[in-house]
């Protein structure tokens, strides 16, 4: 069962960090609010997302599990004024969810959650800099790269306590170093990885909209990014697996 | 022979009016004004259009019939200032028209109106519930509708006066009720239609910027649109067969 | 050598300019500043650019000739912001070009000055009108010209004054006259070209931003734009020869 309401922003932020990397997703329900936790179909990114029920307007729900297609609300986002109350309402059946707004109704058939693969378990990783950028500085360089490179190297300097993105292409370059007020390190230790750009451009477009994210970094390794959204009642959480450099 | 000026807006929305339709009309012209009947290629729908000698600044005609491309004018559109006057002349052969503006000259050949397919009778239709609502909201529900759907039920209740507009898609729904103030009944009665989405996308954008559209409603039998724009002194029609109910 | 810093919007009108019509040019750096001059790759335009060292907020250089691959800078334009300022610098080797903004380092490989080809000599013309316009009046006129005709004819009349710009389609013409006010002469004669709209619509753009264009036109003769920008710190220089009229 759930019913609840919610603003339209909130609504959209959640929908945009999931649809980064997947078009389908299982979503928990109970009492404490909505997650989700899930990998690309290429098992190389994996995104995890929590909304507490406080970060409703209204919220009743018992426990269940709804299987989404994310791409279809997605494309009903036009729709969806910014100011509008969004309303949710999975029907008796639980097989289709209501979503109305504006004078709307929207009905759509939600997926068996039987066909969607099982919820990966977190990785237990040792990312030895944890440190803090504003989401933009970081889209921002995300996106300069990519017109250079398809991979980026991301760097913190133990010494330095600098964190350089740079993205080396066949024949340019762009580096961009933050430092100073613009990084705030929980730990400061040598790493460096090396990742798709491609990914990172569309975990990029919601990490960009936080003030802050919050990234883990390793040598080789994996990395993490986790950011809060809706006043604090929301995380989103991104696993990215690094690539093998070539040379 | 006609030679007249119009407001570059009043000029913008008769042309758009019709090529929602068509891509080509005749143009009967004469002392009062000038005014167009004309059905799509497919005969599912027709649009008529009429604009007062009195909608013009200056207005000298004796009565002619023009074969307009409205596509070649539409693409001329962009360079039209929305302050600009526009003057149209028929020059003396009766095949080119002039259209000027903002110190630019433009002629265009004339289609021979013989190549035109003859102007059709509107049909005379009972259709038992004609109502009035917003423009804007009309248009929007369209433009939602037809992201789940390629058609959409329009419907009035006779018992609760509201007008549904619902679009069954393969595996999604939306519905719109309009109730209140946003719909004002001539006569309420029981009707209900199915019609093509793609063709009330493409009147939808002209009826979206009419502050009010009258619509006239039976059971299985056409729909029709009628609004006022250049400030009452133009108006437009739009009539659209039903489709065959499938289910 | 060259070591300098220049605001963006200046950095930005030097590519925009010599980028409407080559991909790549040898830029000529001295101690008084920085000129290129190319002719396209069809060999029927020519582009010609100066901007003094004082157009520069810091400026070192020491004479040398630097390979640019425009269309990758152009590709970089949409990251910087609009008041960054932008450093270059020749790297020892001179091979490297590294372009600073807003924390960003990038960083292109340069062309070999070798495999571009010669510089052009501006060639000696007699062409009798000389006249300014406004720029963004000669580009409108150029867009909207574009719309029916693929080439345009410009013409001074010597008994009139009047500047025409005249594109005759298939069908249609469109026609501008600028006059009064609207084109000041230098010395006003009779002239009339055809010239490609292609190449014009290039040139248009940075035509367009300018508040002045100086034009000099001749009789199946190529004409020549010249129009200053950066505060008259920067000057640009197109070249075009005409089409050879078929009817």
């Amino acid at each position: 069962m759930l019913k609840a309401t919610i603003e339209a922003d909130i609504f959209r932020e959640t929908i945009d960090a999931v649809s980064a990397l997947v078009n389908e997703c299982r979503l928990h329900v109970d009492e404490k609010g909505i997650r989700t936790i899930t990998v690309d179909t290429s098992n190389v990114a994996m995104v995890s997302l929590e909304l507490s029920a406080s970060a409703f307007l209204t919220f009743a729900a018992e426990p269940c599990e709804i299987g989404l297609d994310i791409e279809k609300i997605r494309s009903m986002m036009s729709m969806i004024g910014k100011t509008d109350i969004v309303s949710l309402e999975l029907d008796e059946s639980g097989k289709k969810l209501k979503i109305s707004f504006g004078g709307y109704e929207y009905s759509i058939t939600l997926l068996d959650t039987k066909t969607i693969r099982k919820d990966p378990n977190a990785p237990n990783l040792n990312l030895p800099a944890t440190f803090e950028v504003p989401g933009v500085m970081f889209n921002d360089a995300i996106k300069a790269s990519s017109m250079v490179s398809d991979k980026i190297s991301l760097a913190v300097s133990a010494e330095t306590c600098v964190f350089t993105m740079n993205a080396d292409g066949d024949s340019d370059r762009i580096k961009r170093e933050l430092t100073g007020d613009d990084v705030h390190y929980l730990t400061c230790a040598d790493a460096r990885s090396l990742f798709s750009l491609d990914y990172l451009k569309d975990m990029g477009k919601s990490i960009g909209r936080a003030e802050k994210v919050q990234i883990r970094l390793g040598t080789d390794h994996p990395v993490q990014f986790s950011f809060v959204y809706a006043g604090g009642k929301g995380s989103v959480g991104y696993l990215l697996a690094p690539r093998i450099e070539a040379d």
